[in-house]
């Protein structure tokens, strides 16, 4: 059985997840407490240099890290029901949009990046507040302006087929959610996240339905 | 021909480039002056909501936009040379690394970043360049932790053929060494960029080399 080593509240840890959901792989999370630090243990460290979750050990012990190279490598290995369309360009939009939330957006708000602004730029928290916000909207204004009325949006970010994009796409609304961002401004984007949210995989994948999340209210 | 929205000093076309002229693809780039602002021109925003380079039209007018998404879409239509190596493990180890840089840390640096540090945070300059110093040298000290020593890592970042990560390493280097970043501490890296610099389609895709960037000196 994979092996995960994730956290409840981890935007990346949670798009292997609904991978893995989707695809029907077992696999067995161990969660690595961010807010205490765990990620910066020796043990982690020497697993996983980048201090970050989440880290994914295969059956024969191989490590993967990176949650976008794991789902490219999930998609390769167990391909159905896939979660990347056939053709080139269809790929390429899938995986720009995905890139949009996980590469230039996701990375902004990280622990590391959060640490950096209040402890060597002193940075208030209201400020800090507000910089995770203005991340977060930004990146749903530039996917909300790139799928609004394209013929290629579907009841998902690419067609009718949920994808790696909706995948970062969920992760990047539920953080969003978690700090308070109003997501209201953006209805393609909430018309693709109750699609789905309908989808049991996506669901149980949850970051609140997690060992270790805060009761939900 | 493919034509390519671009900018002398944009890591992220840079890797474009590269991958284009390893692959023996021809290509034209027009340069869009981010220090000008000209990513901000209506007619661009209309191309690329997120105001960014590159931008790849292709023949048939179709727009692909972020950077590891282009290079993927390169590889699936221009296989050789290959790009990534043929297993899926293998293919996840390139995947990781690149995104080490491509997403974790190249995108902490980027204008808009460095515009909101200074013009919404009051972040002093000495503070601002210490920022962008730190992010690369992170994103090259985790690099060097993932490579040195792994007996997987060869004349190249995977093996013994140039591959994505090698692509997003070039780009880091190229960006660290801009800001004035010390990188003689990582010798793996260091090794590999000397032999990705011996690649005369590397060489050819400099930031240094191409229109509208400052005289080499």
């Amino acid at each position: 059985m994979l092996k995960m080593y994730g956290f409840w509240r981890s935007a990346a840890a949670f798009r292997v997840r609904m991978a893995c959901n989707l695809k029907a792989i077992a696999y067995e999370e161990t969660m690595i407490n961010l807010d205490a630090g765990e990620q910066h243990a020796p043990d982690y460290v020497a697993l996983n240099p980048q201090a970050v979750v989440p880290s994914l050990i295969l059956e024969d012990g191989t490590l993967l890290t990176q949650s976008v190279a794991i789902l490219e490598y999930l998609e390769e290995t167990h391909p159905t029901p896939a979660l990347l369309p056939a053709d080139p360009v269809s790929r390429a939009r899938v995986r720009a949009l995905a890139l949009i939330w996980a590469a230039d957006h996701h990375p902004l708000i990280v622990p590391r990046v959060r640490s950096y602004l209040r402890d060597t730029l002193n940075v208030a928290e209201a400020d800090r507040t507000l910089w995770i916000q203005h991340w977060f909207s930004e990146g749903l204004r530039i996917g909300e302006a790139r799928m609004h009325g394209d013929p290629l949006t579907g009841a998902f970010c690419h067609g009718n087929a949920i994808s790696l994009a909706d995948l970062c796409l969920m992760s990047q609304v539920m953080g969003a959610k978690g700090f308070g961002v109003n997501i209201a401004g953006y209805p393609t984007i909430n018309r693709i996240v109750d699609n789905c949210l309908a989808l049991d995989a996506v669901t149980r994948a949850l970051p609140l339905k997690q060992p270790g999340a805060p009761a939900a209210h």
